[in-house]
C-alpha cells in the first residue's frame, strides 16, 4: 500500500512533546486519535524525530502505513479531514505518499532548527511564546567567533543531557548563524543530527560567551572532555526552539515542499494609494 | 510638570479592550494599576482611542499627567519599571516625556490599522490569536477595486455600528491596501480616524465582495444610503485586528519613534558557513 508522509507543524506549548506518554497529551498522540477519528483505523504514526515538551515545528514530518480506506486514495482529503479534527495548535501543511523506501527518521539527510530570543527589554507580547528572554547583554561578535569553533564533524557528548543512549555521539554542524530580525535574535542551526537537548545546550554556551562568562577558544576543551560535566551552561528554555526544516534525499523534495498555499483565490494583486 | 507618554504593544486576546469597564480587565486598567504599583499615584490614563475587546496593538499611544515623583524623571526608569509590573501580555515600548499641548487623542492626525486572514488552508498555529480564517474563496483583484472606492473623504456611518455618538461621521482614508504575506494576507487601513467598528466593517465588505457577492461599483451606493442596514457583511472577528501606528505632528516624531531595541548588545554581526 505504500505510506503517507505528513509536512505538519505545531505550537508546542500545551504538548508533552512528541511521542507517546502515557496520561500526557502528546503531539503524536493527538494525530494517531485524529487519523482514528477520520478513518477508525489506528494507524501508528513515526516522526522525524522526537522533539521535547514545549518544543514548537515549522515543518516536522511523520509518516504511516497508509490504510486501505476510500479516504486515503486523496492526499488533499486527508490533509483537509485530518485539520478539521486536529486542535489549532497543530497543522498539517502538505500529504504525500511515498514509496516504502521513505521513512521519516532514518532517511532524514539533516534538520535544521531556530532558535528565538531577545536580549534586554522583554519579547513583545506577540512573540513571548516563542522567544526566550535573556536579561544580559551580549556581545554578537563573540557568539559569532564561538560559532565557528561548532561547525563540522565533533563528539559532542559534552552538549548532550543524559536520558539517551546513542551507537555514536558524533554529529556534523552543517551552518550555524545568528541573525538580527525586526525584533529578536535568531540563531539557526543545521546538522546531521542532533544528541538529547544539543541545540538548547549550544545555544545555553552561545550565551554564556556573548555574556562573556566564556571566550569563545574555550569551546574546543569543552567538546574534548566528552562530558556534560565540562560544560557550564544551562540548557535554554523549550519555547524559544523550533524545528524548522528537515532535509530528504532529492526524490522526496517535491513532494516535502510545501508552497505555503495562503489563501485559495484567483489571482494576485494590492493596490495603494 | 508636564505628560509623560506611552508607546505600548498588546496582546489583546483576554483583554475587554482599552477603556475601564467595572468587573472586567482591560488595558487602560491594568495600565493604570501598573502605575499605582509603581508610583502609588493614581494616574488616570488617557489613550489615543479605545480599541475594542480582543483587537490587538502594535502602536497604541497613551498619555498621562507627570507626577511629581523620583521615578518620574527618567523615561528609561519609567519604562523597566512598568514593563516589570505588566502582564506579559502588554509591552512598553518607549516612555518620552511631552509637553501639556501633546494629548494621545487630540493630536491624532491619522491612525493606521492592520487586519490579517488567511483563506482556504486554516491559518498557522503561530498566527491563529492574531489572524481571521475565512472559509471561502476569494479574488484579490475585486477587493481590489473596492478599496478604489473606499479611499478619500466619504460619509462612513453605513459602515459603522451603532453604540457611538459622532459630531460627524465624515473620515478621510488615506491608504488602504492588500498585501500577501507569507502565509496570511494582509489588509492595511490608514485614516484620519475611524467609526465605531468601521474597520472591521471595511474588511467584513472587501471580503464579500471578494466573494464576489457583492460588486466594487455597489460601494457608493452602501455608502450613499448612510444606513448600517444598507451594509449587508459581516463585522469580521476582532483577533484579525491590530492598530499598526499612530501618526501625530511632526514635532512629536522623534519622541514616538521607536528603533525596535530588540537586545543590548555590544555590536552587529552574523555568520554562517
Amino acid at each position: 500500500m505504500g505510506k503517507t508522509c505528513l509536512l505538519l507543524e505545531y505550537d508546542g506549548t500545551e504538548f508533552y512533546g512528541w511521542q507517546n506518554q502515557p496520561h500526557h497529551n502528546t503531539i503524536q498522540q493527538t494525530l494517531e486519535k485524529a487519523l482514528y477519528t477520520i478513518s477508525s483505523h489506528h494507524l501508528p504514526i513515526v516522526g522525524s524525530g522526537r522533539t521535547d515538551s514545549g518544543v514548537h515545528a515549522k515543518g516536522q514530518v511523520a509518516h504511516f502505513q497508509t490504510p486501505n480506506h476510500p479516504l486515503f486514495k486523496n492526499p488533499q482529503l486527508i490533509q483537509k479531514s485530518l485539520n478539521a479534527v486536529l486542535p489549532s495548535s497543530i497543522l498539517i501543511r502538505k500529504v504525500c505518499f511515498v514509496d516504502d523506501d521513505f521513512h521519516a527518521r532514518y532517511s532524514v539527510i539533516a534538520k535544521e532548527y531556530h532558535y528565538r530570543l531577545v536580549s534586554g527589554l522583554r519579547p513583545s507580547p506577540f512573540l513571548e511564546r516563542y522567544c526566550y528572554h535573556f536579561k544580559g547583554k551580549l556581545s554578537l561578535d563573540w557568539i559569532q567567533q564561538g560559532m565557528t569553533y561548532l561547525v563540522g564533524e565533533h563528539d559532542f557528548i559534552s552538549l548532550a543531557n543524559h536520558g539517551r543512549h546513542y551507537h555514536s555521539t558524533i554529529r556534523r554542524i552543517l551552518n550555524i548563524s545568528l541573525k538580527e530580525q525586526q525584533d529578536h535574535l535568531l540563531i539557526t542551526c543545521k546538522g546531521s543530527g542532533f544528541l538529547y537537548k544539543m541545540v538548547r545546550n549550544i545555544v545555553g554556551l552561545l550565551l554564556d560567551i556573548g555574556a562573556k562568562k566564556i571566550p569563545p577558544e574555550h569551546i574546543p576543551f569543552i567538546l574534548e572532555a566528552r562530558s556534560r560535566k565540562a560544560l557550564p551552561s544551562m540548557t535554554v528554555p523549550a519555547h524559544g526552539l523550533s524545528l524548522d526544516h528537515i532535509d530528504y534525499p532529492e526524490a522526496y523534495h517535491h513532494l516535502l515542499c510545501c508552497n505555503d498555499k495562503i489563501s485559495s483565490k484567483e489571482e494576485k494583486t494590492n493596490f495603494s494609494l
